[in-house]
């Protein structure tokens, strides 16, 4: 199966192996029920970044919007697992986001870099991800929902990305940015045993 | 000035006091700042509850609903913040927020119970301050906004005392908000000395 859509995505590294996609499409239930964690998470990583910066008001603005299309997408996630009778359950997460947020530096200014450059990596595997489901989702309504996400989480890695570029210079941004996409596709080389879609 | 709306808001002990609302009157670039900040805690309340919670079907799908429109009031707060050129910034909280959450219980069930009640009773407490800054506020115009707003503080704190009934009791639900109601006036009893929504 050809996965290599990472041409696309300049922000990512290595692109994502078919094994991963192959798993996932076997385990579409749980995939949806992660995916439902996840929009819930990318919610509340917008509002804490406004907790922690609340005086910066292009950041803020931006992320208002961000949470409020995650909530949009966590709300729609939900109705496809009701949908598909999958009850809401927990399910353990993969080491992915807490290994990414080891990276975030502890000091200001490049705390924040960090922040929006992780955030922004997550949302454009999460695009690359999205968008391999849309093109090989055997439900066709389901494939459809997936494409539809995937055109959002392309806008909101490009929105972290502006921010970073708003409150950095833009020869930090993309040296640090280097830097971290080589480390997150590293995490990712390594996968999770069980089917997530950040596994 | 009479404050007393209380007969109508069934939750709250004792009304708000003819102080606090002179007190806001007179400050009211400060109160809109702060209004802005609890609006963003209170979507981020919601979501939190929601990471707390999230195998309990109805609450999340509540709290969803929640925060996607306090998310909006935050957006709405900011734009009445930016015309009237107040720049966005920290403000030193009340102890309200901070006293109430020290009266949730640490084990569950009673946990999640204080939660739903504490947030029952801050939504109810928003609902009568916002009602008293429609009904007095000089700007024609925000007074209006004010009076938009506190219908959805109204069906919010009505949204967390029905998923307490939901999750509890009846008789287990009324006694222990009984107790919190009364706790909640106490702290107010004893203001804080700047302008503020829960001051």
């Amino acid at each position: 199966m050809n996965t290599n859509t990472v041409s696309r995505i300049k922000f990512i590294k290595q692109p994502t192996s078919s094994a991963w996609l192959e798993q996932a499409l076997a385990n579409l239930d749980t995939i949806l029920l992660d995916h439902s964690h996840c929009e819930r998470k990318a919610a509340g990583v917008a509002l804490n970044l406004m907790f922690r910066y609340p005086s910066s008001t292009k950041l803020v603005r931006t992320l208002t919007a961000i949470a409020q299309e995650e909530l949009q997408h966590f709300e729609q996630v939900n109705q496809w697992l009701e949908r598909r009778g999958i009850p809401l359950a927990r399910l353990d997460a993969p080491p992915y986001g807490s290994e990414l947020n080891k990276q975030i530096r502890r000091n200001e200014p490049q705390r924040m870099l960090d922040f929006l450059l992780v955030y922004s990596l997550i949302e454009a595997r999460s695009h690359e991800r999205l968008g391999l489901l849309g093109a090989h989702c055997p439900d066709v309504e389901l494939a459809k929902f997936y494409r539809g996400l995937m055109a959002s989480e392309a806008r909101h890695y490009g929105y972290y990305w502006i921010l970073a570029t708003t409150y950095f210079e833009t020869e930090v941004v993309n040296e640090r940015l280097e830097e971290l996409s080589e480390i997150e596709s590293n995490i990712l080389s390594n996968p999770f045993p069980k089917p997530r879609i950040h596994s």
